[in-house]
């Protein structure tokens, strides 16, 4: 089952170096391992900001809020969900 | 190079018949041409709206203009364009 | 899995009046249905406003889209649908 | 009488732990008091986000206000309040 | 209990002028009648605008939501109701 | 000659206790002295918000504008002011 | 007393000429009667747009409601009333 | 003196097609010799959208305003105006 | 050439006493020298808001943003700019 | 291939003056570099706003966020992207 996430990051101005550095360092990691599990299909950046369009593939919702809300950058980012649907004209469907 | 493309539908209520049945067989013909074509890799319906979100795969800006103003539906929809870039943390990129 | 649904009605003024009150005679039984079926366990009213705030269960986003946009008012209405998960401090969860 | 209550939550990045741990401890054992008196009948975390949708029930605007300004994490939260009424397709009503 | 409720007035400029006349007048004498059981305590014009303040005094949603909906101007107006609670620092109040 | 006030309340969650304590005791005695005046007729609580909605009744805008930006709270609030003309159906007009 | 009101025009495409025509007459008839009687001091073309910033000087907000809504055009515009006070900078104020 | 103007054009979608034709013609040659003339530097079109963003050169808001109003898709269209001013990095300046 | 310049000014809660008052008397000095010599013809307090409406008589855009970008309170405010044209309503035109 | 940047910049109020007066040095040097190496063909200021309307022309997507997140004031700036087409008015078009 297929989420549209947009996520806007505001890393305060006077976030300590190190902190950052490492939040940053989890965040990838933890971003590639889902992609890698076939979680998180797509991610691309939005030309210009710090923020980005990724696609979800999940088996609920609960499993997508338990995913996305332990994101290290989750409390720097504001984040909206859209539940996607099959399009009746996608060649790929049934 | 890639873009995220967010199209709403608005049909008149009272848009003749046979006029809605041609111009929604239009452009489901012309989409999935543009599919098969490898330009519109992705088209998901947004749950609980006459709306999508789309991936196109264009050479240029001039490109995805040709192809969106093309669009039977083009004169009853509103659409939001937004360039898309590789995300750093993308494990398909490089 | 649950869904909230916020649905607002904009009825034409100049509505045949036999079309309006089939098409919302068809919207209450269509309702009713599905409450009784347990897809659409709860239904408020707006107060004040021609809109109801809904709770929908379903196995799949594709099911609610198909359940919404069958909805003889579909045409007529602004729907805006969020993803809802098991708030942890929820008495009635685990 | 029912109540249609969304709360966002905006924690301060660099807000004690220790306050922030009691804060929520507090949060969650006074949410489950009102919980289980029948006051607060519905609780829903949004998908992706630090929020819930909440449904309310008590007597008047007043019992409604105290209760929740009473809220451990008031001070913290963007709340809006939507009075909800009899919906006349809904099948539980008399 | 008291509610706010703001209420946007949009007629149909090429509204049948004896229809509108009719509903304009009908719309008054509910209004008054209302006024007069102590219901609706307070209207006011919003300075330069077709819209109203009001402030209504019902025993519930349910009742504010049956008063509202059958204004005679209900179907061309938008409206918002925001429930209001004693203000602490009220001198009328305890 | 009546305005309609909507001041919302921002206070920094680390504001000095006795500071806060001290401008909102300020606050309330400045409050009801001009309802007492007759200056200020109506003030209610927006539920579930720090926010309220007044009634001022002044001469000029400038006496209404010297009156609320004395309030201990002005730097602290966004506020919103709107004019209010008499209402034509207004039963206690005329 | 002073009003900054922001009117923006709105005339369906479709009007019947001569009443367009007749109408804009008597607006800017009436306009520039009010100005002469100083009621309306400076009327300006916010530029690119069927819009306009105004300055009204009357005695209370009645008398704008009064005059506001009289205009010929008031069934096609959106109107936006700021009552204007005194700026403790004006060189010109006592 | 510059100024940043977008436009987004509403045609009515039942505009009959030689009004439509005729007016298209007479807005392409307008704005082609207003190009030629020095008067409109630049002209883009928003991909995706019925828009353009366009660069005026003019000497006034009051000729902006009269080149602006004349163009026949003017009752057609929402304008936004931002007067330019030189920036101080812009190494074509100075 | 006439500006519509909208101020809201956003001070520090914790702005430091000194700094305040002397921004705050230069800001004055400054605009009072730029109203006596006929560039700021109007200035006007918002009613309830720290914010000013002002009109600017300036020979041109850069003109403007030099004079505007030179107020004292430049760093602590929100503007902005509206260019203004001559209204064929105006009696005090041509 | 044209793109539409507009930038919004805000610095802290109390941002260290060395850093500040260094930023925006490196700023003005990068800008110019890529103007003048065709990259960044425009920019504007926005009149009264710590703001800029840009032009860049770029090869790609990939391309314009790399150039634009590279900005010494990134960190500081609210940035939006509009992808530009050819105008089919544009007398410099082909």
């Amino acid at each position: 089952m297929l989420f549209h996430v947009k996520m806007d990051v505001h890393l305060p101005p006077d976030m300590d170096p190190d902190v950052r550095a490492d939040t940053l360092a989890r965040e990838k990691a933890y971003s590639q391992q889902l992609q890698r599990d076939g979680k998180w299909p797509h991610i691309w950046r939005i030309t210009g900001q710090y923020s980005n369009v990724s696609i979800f593939d999940v088996a609920s919702n609960d499993e997508l809020h338990q995913l996305v809300s332990n994101l290290p950058l989750f409390p720097y980012m504001d984040i909206a969900v859209t539940p996607l649907a099959t399009h009746p004209s996608d060649v790929k469907a049934g």
